[in-house]
């Protein structure tokens, strides 16, 4: 181990997002993963559990208290909603960065996190600093951040999908449309009848029809980008397969004269991790599967004045720990793709 | 063998619609499979490609011309565009009933026909007189057609989701959007790499981005039911499963104080193939597996203008072979469900 | 509902099984489901937990006591190892039959039987005339039975296997290997971590290493037929599909003359669900997907001394509900296909 | 790029084993790609068509002659059999390192292969001198080799698992099983309906009953171990996912008190790639996919005389792209490990 590496823990590693910070962080040239913590599994090898880590990783998970983790450099939390909060004060409070990979910090009036997410907000007085960690957008301010809120997987590519048309006024921002199909990682390693291989596989639904908890972090967004509110219906479909997140996005152009092409193009020229397909083309998952890449085509079907955008992304990857490790090494001022200059394996 | 059955014939029965058609007709009360053909395998016995079969049929293939034909009662075609129109005038000459599951007589414009499907129209006369069988909304013109041009499964769900909304002119015509989700079954048994497991597996994308030939058709249908013209974005999608069609269909009410729930209660009470779920409910593909139903429920998300109706339905069955038979019983005067009283198997 | 129908209940209805029985069942000609108990969901209608059962059954699940089960005529058991076992001496006092698809009563030696499934057997009288359901092994037994033991999924494909071997002395009864591959639904509808698409999709291993409980039934059955003890090594492997099991059966040949193919088309030639067949061939599960056929194969690789049984069946049909249900036919003096006659459906 | 890295050639570039040698090769950090081939795609951008390679590789496909290739200090060959052969003599006398993932030149006996890939070898005075690539066996001759016969998939699992025992003469060689169970991409990218997902999926089945070529791969490889001639029976599976091998090897032991557990970890030690699991384990295909690590383990079921050997490697990994890249380190003195070094992605 390098003594200058960056001291990585992560808190709550036995859930999907937590194998996967594990499986890049294990190959970061520049981090050294230093405690695991998980109260299930405490005293027991990482390497014993997830055996894919066997060979890369010599430690046990520990219990996630302060001790273990305030000797770290920055700490992930790869935990359900409403634990990250309960630890953050503490952990800044000894210089230790924070990236919350849960929803803890993500929306900023309060009210409307306890309404959706069905709590109180145990430290509110954060919510002002900690940065929304959308390094398309936010990339200066993650550089200072004490703690960043890892934005959502359907947020990352609905907002990126829709951010060029809304941002430039250029589509009716009260009847934006996302239809989104995620693989069953989203749902997290929970162990509920639906995610079966049973029940999951060969099979297609949309589900929380009634309002999924990441419509108002999407509104949020791109209410910032917008000079008008935004009105957004966000369905998303749970699709079998285990990664991946394809989006389509509809709206309705107020100028059909603009070059979406090159406007998307142009949008993400500079970014590393966006990819603008070449015209006719539409994004499969399979292509960023693994990858923190978002793959993004734009088309105006029929020459009318509806746009559709498709976006592609890998729910765990650019959707959860890699866009994580992106807000890191913007943090730390490494190189931005550090560790996660990866190719997706096809077939 | 009962003397009083209808004596059936399937052209092109080695793709999926034609497989399934088969093991739909095996088991039919009223129906003795007479005729199954196919250039390529002609001579073989039919369950010895088919093992599903064995026990069921004892037939062979034969060379697909009139002689092994018009002692059919019912001829069905099974085969790819643009087969059906060269064999049918000769069939319905002499009096056998036809019940084409390719497009060939789907549309009713001749030029919007072969700029779609890329070829002249064999026989454009025929066109008026075909009928478009879906049942739920041409009933009566099905039990004295000659031809019936059987629905594509995109157009089965996307009309009968949307036909409650528009013939009521409820929505605004202009902004339809259907987002569908199709099993790889909807491409057909073609041997193309697309298709392959490893290809089609583990992966979701947006395909044929810029015009599905179903637009038409289902244009075509919406028109007839709305009282001005209408403007649809239909956008398909490859999912990674066997059998199923999902779509979500979006549309901007024009009056947000309708009973949805009611309206489409009321639309389809008397209708046995479609099934309108709960409130709050959406249907998934494989609680429709392998039968003829098609569930549809509809939702307000958000109390918004916007109405979001959701469909599932077996792309083979009640989209393709299922709906075929049940075209059949109401020609032949039988009871429409017979044949088709099937249970899906879950898991 | 015909008066004269057999009136059925399912004891532990919501778990795969009992799904199964449910879709076989409401179409059966003779039967008419009478009662569905779960204790979790006790008050529910039955169709709306498995929307694929509306419009084909109208009942509520109703708590598993005596008062709902013993105005039936026959009482399937889908429950948990144990259960049956407290509740079939109460039900066959009043003369209903039953048919336990748990394994409670299919191993007759009780010590055998408590050290596989961890518990004290409650009422190990009864294990002597219980029959043991494998129609091509007992039928006469069966007609007769109070309480059949319904066989496991594994032991039916491995028992059919290797009968004809075996009870002819034709190969080494020391020696014998089943390698078995099975679909994850044969783990039941158990909530647990291993089984969701996430875990068990894409990948294939070996389980239960070191002895699965269905060794000491197969062994049982196969001592039955055989001159001399056999041993057998048993190895199950999960495999990424839903249903399932492909047993591939390894034995040396004690007489490599023996026509292997006469000699199994023959032992079967009158059993309707099992299908041995033609020489070259091997059989595949999604053949017989969703009925209750048994597809055989046998070969002798390079002409060797060891001979190979394939054997695929659907584990929830032939190897669990459709099973039962031909035990119930035999009971009943049915027609013993009569609610059995499916087709698969391809693809 | 480093000028001193290596020039990488690779012929047939479109297939599943070219597709996953571009992907490692594109990151190797001490290779360059220099030509990819393909006749079909000639002049199109490689990562036009594998949109995976988007950013990492700014190549187009060129014609496969020798104009292309000399200029390489390596050229893999992922050509179907029967090509390379045709090629090689050509090459070598330029001095260019040949690695051949195809089968020409595995078979050391010239009626063997020819019997077996049915057509004439091209150049058999070649076969002495390539060495057969599989580094655990033949490390030392594969560092002065000009040509590496790459072992195909099941041979390098069913190798590696059965050779602890059959080199110390532990089990009776004339009995050995070994049944294999393989993910659709071991067929290749070949556009053929037995692999389309709708055929492929949602089933199992043995293929190629009659022998496959595999078969005298295997027995060569096991024969050069062992002190007396092996009799093997192979039996491959196919099975629905995209990657991996999973290899259950059974065996009668001669002598029933060694330590399986410690022969097996002794043996591979000192191998980077091959990894024993603890007692009692047994690996899963997932744990290793797209890694160059087979993962064994061993144990002996009821305390019984059969010994089974579990292995699982991913096809496209170890058991073709993976092992070919460990070979070029292997002969160009690199570390061996460089560019394999991957965590499988979980989930």
């Amino acid at each position: 181990m390098n003594t200058s590496q960056i001291k990585a823990g992560i808190v709550g590693a036995t859930g999907y997002t937590g194998q996967e910070l594990l499986r890049l962080l294990v190959r970061h040239p520049d981090v050294s993963v230093h405690a695991v913590t998980s109260r299930r599994e405490a005293g027991k090898a990482v390497a014993g559990l997830f055996t894919n880590l066997r060979g890369h990783l010599d430690l046990s998970f520990v219990e996630p208290d302060a001790a273990a983790l305030d000797t770290c450099d920055v700490v992930f939390f790869a935990t359900p909603n409403g634990t990250a909060m309960t630890m953050v004060p503490e952990l800044i409070a000894k210089g230790v960065k924070v990236i919350d990979l849960s929803a803890d910090f993500r929306i900023k009036d309060v009210a409307t996190w306890s309404k959706w997410y069905g709590m109180e907000h145990a430290c509110p007085d954060l919510l002002d600093s900690a940065v929304y960690g959308l390094p398309e957008v936010n990339r200066q301010q993650i550089k200072n951040a004490s703690v960043v809120a890892n934005p959502g997987c359907y947020p990352t590519a609905v907002q990126l999908g829709f951010l060029p048309l809304v941002q430039n006024s250029l589509v009716d921002p009260g009847r934006l449309i996302a239809d989104c199909k995620s693989g069953v990682s989203g749902a997290g390693r929970t162990a509920v009848e639906n995610f079966l291989l049973c029940e999951a596989s060969e099979s297609m639904k949309a589900y929380k029809i009634d309002g999924h908890r990441h419509l108002p972090e999407i509104t949020q967004g791109l209410n910032l980008a917008s000079s008008e509110p935004v009105s957004l219906t966000f369905m998303p479909h749970l699709t079998p397969m285990i990664r991946g997140i394809q989006a389509s996005l509809y709206a309705t152009l107020t100028d059909t004269t603009v070059d979406l092409q090159t406007l998307f193009e142009d949008t993400y020229s500079d970014e590393p991790f966006v990819d603008v397909l070449e015209a006719g083309q539409s994004p499969d998952t399979r292509s960023v599967r693994g990858t923190n890449n978002l793959q993004l085509s734009v088309c105006r079907p029929q020459d009318g004045d509806t746009v559709v955008v498709f976006a592609a992304e890998d729910n765990l990857v650019k959707g959860a720990a890699g866009q994580a490790i992106q807000n890191m090494n913007i943090i730390f001022g490494l190189n931005e793709i550090s560790g996660l200059e990866i190719v997706a394996a096809l077939p």
